[in-house]
C-alpha cells in the first residue's frame, strides 16, 4: 500500500496540521488513501526506499524510526495476540506513541474493518491510514519503528528460531482459542476436532516444558518475540482454562512463566496494569 | 531447540555417515535430540552464534547455507499454507533438497508430532532433527538456507509490506478453512461463526482487487511472500470454493492470479505439477 506519492513524513504533515507532534488521540487525522493498495502486491513499489520526506528530509525507508509513527492499536483485554503487541509496545519503549482501544470485534467494528479486510485484532493503524496485521506483523514493524532487533533478531537462525517459539505460542492460543469456539458453537468437548486442539494444547505444554527445564534462569529478563507469545498464550489460558491446572502438571515452564510475569513489559500488558498507560483513558476491563 | 554443543555441521555429520551429501530420503539418520529443547526460549543461547563446524569449518548463523540443510516437508496436497512452501522451494532453487511428505494430518502422524507438537502442516524436518513451523516460519528459514532475500525482504518498511500481504493471504485462507470446519462440524452456513468467516474471506477479496488495480503488470514475474500466499489462498479457493465464483466479482485481481499462476514456482508447486519434483516420488494426489 506504501504511498510512494506523498512528499511529507507522518510527523511533519502532523506538525503541518499544528500538532507540535503526531497526536495519539487522533482527532480525524486526514487518511492518505485506503488501507489496501498497490506496491506490496508481487515485489511492486514497496520494495523501493521511499522519497525523502520534503519537510525533515527523513526517509521512512532508512530512519523508520523518525518519520513513521504507529498511532492505534485496536485490541480487546483478554486476547493473547493483542497482548503480546502491548508488551511488545512496552518492551520497545512505544507507550507513549501507541493509543490502545478495546473493541468487540465480534460486532465487527467499522474502524477494524476499513483497516483490516480480515476483521481481527490485533490491527494497528497508522496515522497516515497504513495499517498492519497480524499480531507477528505488527510485532516486526514496532522493531523497525523503534529501529531494534530485541523482540526479533535481524537475521539468521537465531532470528528463525524465536520466530518459531512464537509460532508455538501462537499456536498454542490459536488451538485453545478453536476449541473454546467449537464448545460455543455446540461441539461436544469429546468430538473429534475438540479432542484435536485439546490434544494440541497439551502437546504444545509439554514441548515447552522440556524447553523450560534446558532454559537458562536469567534468559528471561529480557524476552523476545518468541517468549512473550509464549507467556501470553500461558496467560489466556490462567485466564480461560483454569481447570486445565498446567502448572501442577509442568513445573519447569509454570517457574520460568512466574519468572517472565515479573518482567516489566508482561506486567505491564496484564489487563490490570495497562489502563494506565493508555492515552485514550479506556479501562481495559 | 538449538544444539550448541555440536560440534560437526549436518553436512559433515552426513558425510561422517558416508554419504558424499546429505540425503535428502533420509535412511534414520541419528536425531541430534528432540525437536524442543532450550536456547530459544527467552533470548538464551540461540541468540549466541553457533560455534564453527569442527568438519569444514562452517558456524550455521555466520553461513547457514552451507550447513544447514533441511530434508523432510510434511504437506499435503490442497493445504495453501504447505503449497506456500512449495512454492517458496522452488522459487529458490531448493527442490532437490527437500524430500515432500503428503500425510493425512487428521490421522496426527507420529513423525508430524513429534517434530510439531501442534501437529500441523506444513512441517520441516532438518537432518538433524531440527523442525520449523508454521509456513511463515518455513518460509523464513528457507530464506535464511538459500542466503537469498528474495521472497522476504531482508528489513525495514518493506518487509512489513510484504508480511502483512502474506498475513492477509493466510488470513484469507484461515476463514475459509474455519469456514469449512464449522459445516462440517455441522454450524448452519447463516450461523454467526461461519457468517462472519465468510465476510471475512469476500472482504479480503475486495481488499485484494484494489491492490490488483494499482499493481503494475510487471510486479508478479517475481513473487515474493505476500504474493505467494495470496495465490495459495486463491488456488485453495478454486479448488474448494468453486462456488463463489470470485474471478468474475474481482476482475483485477483474476488477471493478476492468472498471470501468477504462470510462474515456475507457482505452476511447480501446483497439485499435479509438483510430484515429479518429489525425491521420494510420492504421487501428491
Amino acid at each position: 500500500m506504501y504511498p510512494v506519492e506523498r512528499t511529507l513524513c507522518p510527523a511533519c504533515r502532523s506538525r503541518q496540521r499544528g500538532g507540535g507532534r503526531t497526536d495519539a488521540r487522533g482527532g480525524g487525522p486526514a487518511r492518505a488513501g485506503p488501507a489496501h493498495s498497490a506496491g506490496d502486491f508481487g515485489r511492486g513499489k514497496a520494495h523501493q526506499p521511499l522519497p525523502a520526506c520534503a519537510g525533515c528530509g527523513d526517509a521512512c525507508e532508512t530512519a523508520p524510526g523518525k518519520g513513521c509513527l504507529p498511532v492505534k492499536l485496536y485490541s480487546s483485554v483478554l486476547s493473547p495476540y493483542a497482548r503480546k503487541v502491548r508488551a511488545a509496545i512496552h518492551a520497545l519503549g512505544l507507550q507513549d506513541r501507541v493509543e490502545i482501544i478495546n473493541v468487540n470485534i465480534s460486532a465487527s467494528p467499522a474502524e477494524v474493518v476499513n483497516a483490516n479486510p480480515l476483521c481481527k485484532i490485533p490491527t494497528l493503524l497508522g496515522d497516515d491510514g497504513t495499517a498492519m496485521y497480524d499480531s507477528r506483523v505488527i510485532v516486526e514493524y514496532l522493531g523497525v519503528v523503534a529501529g531494534s532487533d530485541m523482540l526479533v533478531p535481524a537475521a539468521g537462525m537465531a532470528r528463525c528460531m524465536v520466530l518459531r517459539t512464537q509460532a508455538l505460542g501462537d499456536g498454542i492460543a490459536d488451538a485453545a482459542i478453536l476449541y473454546r469456539g467449537l464448545l460455543a458453537a455446540g461441539i461436544a468437548p469429546d468430538a473429534g476436532p475438540a479432542v484435536r486442539q485439546m490434544a494440541a494444547v497439551e502437546r504444545g505444554l509439554a514441548a515447552l516444558e522440556r524447553m523450560a527445564r534446558e532454559s537458562a534462569p536469567d534468559a528471561v529478563a529480557r524476552p523476545d518475540a518468541g517468549a512473550l507469545s509464549v507467556g501470553c498464550a500461558l496467560g489466556f489460558l490462567d485466564a480461560r482454562f483454569a481447570e486445565l491446572g498446567w502448572t501442577g502438571q509442568y513445573p519447569a515452564l509454570a517457574e520460568w512463566y512466574a519468572r517472565l510475569c515479573r518482567v516489566d513489559c508482561m506486567r505491564r500488558s496484564a489487563s490490570q496494569d495497562t489502563a494506565g498507560t493508555c492515552p485514550s483513558g479506556a479501562s481495559y476491563r
